[in-house]
């Protein structure tokens, strides 16, 4: 039985979800809420899902960082237009020889982390997952849940499995959290902004569900377009995606459930979309390797504009 | 004084203040009316206009092109949208010898036409007008007004300024209708289309009006950038327009008062947008000779998408 300590710097649909599964399993694990605190100390956390709804009671919840124990794990569940809250959040709850999981969508946040903590302390995880918080302290698990974390190295370099990650995707799984290790964590991060860029952003640009995203020739064929400069970003920065992957990502995406995707829902909230994390950084990393990314650059601006009028007073 | 007798198909806010204009000099017009006919026959078209607002009244009005006489200029001045239904509109009400003027937006309408009257009798117009139809013929004319005919020939060809265009000139300038001619009918539709398709586009699928496209500077480095895919277009296609054009554009437009392009009118009322006449002509013109313009190519995907959508029962 893992003795790991266990920190979640955001409890949401992510941390709040991944985090109870760690503690029911028996791990001792630290929240840090924010609006939510109040009511997760009186009532805990209740998580809906298919695989088994419950009540996690009681939490150890923190409203504050300094007064959270330094732990072994901490995992980064925050949004990424948070993260500028993490030079505060996570040195005290980090243990020396403690390690971060970046569990966050997108690309280059790992090295923003770096100038935080020392970026051998740093892993970078992917979840594939739809979750939804509906309420305060209410966690909706609708399907999926898999994650794949990989170690990080500066510049992002492909680096062996490690017997810490291991340790740790092995707490997972145990929690029934299904976790694959990556030794290319940017060939990971990659793959999955095949998906996320072309979903998340045109759902927002043009207020649309993942079917009618695909009902509509027009907007799957930009989708398939969007995808296929994702592969070629990713081979500007030696990450190679086979052809057939985009083929595999629009049949999945034909099968999944009519989807709203984060980008959207944020958008639909009022609340800052994560458009550097998503798209603004893959498209910088790639545009300096010197790949054209027409559509992407388009979708970027786009973004940016309608993320900005959305926010303003009088929108 | 002019004899010549005019036909206005589509009477609305381009149809109807110049159809006026030329009536209140004194000219033998008849106007082709739909939803608004019993209300013009009554009381007239009022055309509201900084420079001077009156009541046209009586007004040679039809609701059936069979009845109009045939005449020596007809102005196509519908929206390219209902050009499926010119094979009815346009025999019965053209003079053996007269001309038709395809005072439209966009490009690639004359050929259409040339498919129902011989191509010899075409003139190609554009209006630079704010100017829209607030109710049953009721027309309020905002700013400008200036048209710009030029002969059609097959192909676009380049053509030499006819006595019979002139004459037309005339007619318009004396009707207070300020009106060039040009001798290359193509490239002044190019140059129409530099300010067209982002404004047009970017309004609809942004949901902005013209100043804040111009404010936030992401969108108003994808107008630049799609201004800029224009002009490529067009040089594709042996039109020349001077880079300084696309500054001029942009001046223009910052100095001009908020608007609310014809398509955004159109996406908001839930009409059909000229896409195809606007995007989608000019899009496959300049593919055809080889220039790839991928963000035009997007913004034309995301219109047909968006355009579906809001004229869908369910939208």
């Amino acid at each position: 039985m893992s003795t790991r300590s266990y920190a979640i710097l955001g409890t949401g649909a992510i941390g709040g979800f991944y985090g109870a599964k760690l503690q029911q399993l028996g791990l001792d694990v630290h929240f840090l809420l924010n609006s939510d605190y109040e009511q997760v100390c009186r009532q805990g956390l209740l998580i809906e899902s298919p695989t088994g709804s419950f009540t996690l009671f009681p939490v150890q919840a923190y409203h504050d960082p300094q007064k959270m124990p330094a732990c072994d794990v901490v995992i980064i569940a925050l949004k990424t237009t948070q993260n500028h809250l993490l030079p505060q959040l996570l040195p005290p709850v980090l243990k020396e020889d403690g390690v971060v999981i970046v569990l966050q969508n997108g690309l280059g946040i790992e090295p923003q982390v770096a100038e935080i903590v020392n970026s051998k302390r740093i892993i970078g995880g992917m979840c594939f997952i739809c979750s939804n918080k509906v309420g305060k302290g209410h966690i909706r698990h609708l399907d999926y849940g898999m994650i794949t974390i990989g170690e990080y190295q500066e510049n992002y370099q492909p680096i062996k499995i490690t017997p810490r990650i291991q340790k740790i995707a092995e707490d997972f799984n145990h929690a029934g959290i299904p976790t694959e290790l990556s030794e290319n964590l940017l060939l990971a991060r990659w793959k999955k902004l095949v998906w996320n860029i072309p979903y998340n952003g045109l759902s927002v640009v043009l207020n649309a569900k993942t079917d009618e995203l695909m009902n509509s020739p027009d907007s799957r064929i930009l989708v398939e377009e969007i995808m296929r400069e994702v592969v070629n970003a990713a081979k500007g920065c030696d990450c190679i995606i086979p052809e057939q992957f985009i083929q595999k990502m629009l049949n999945h995406t034909e099968k999944m459930t009519p989807y709203l995707t984060s980008m959207k829902l944020d958008y639909d909230r009022k609340r800052p979309l994560e458009i550097e994390a998503i798209i603004g950084n893959p498209l910088r990393m790639a545009t300096e390797k010197g790949v054209d990314l027409p559509h992407i650059a388009m979708l970027y601006r786009q973004l940016k504009f309608l993320d900005f009028k959305n926010r303003s007073p009088d929108s």
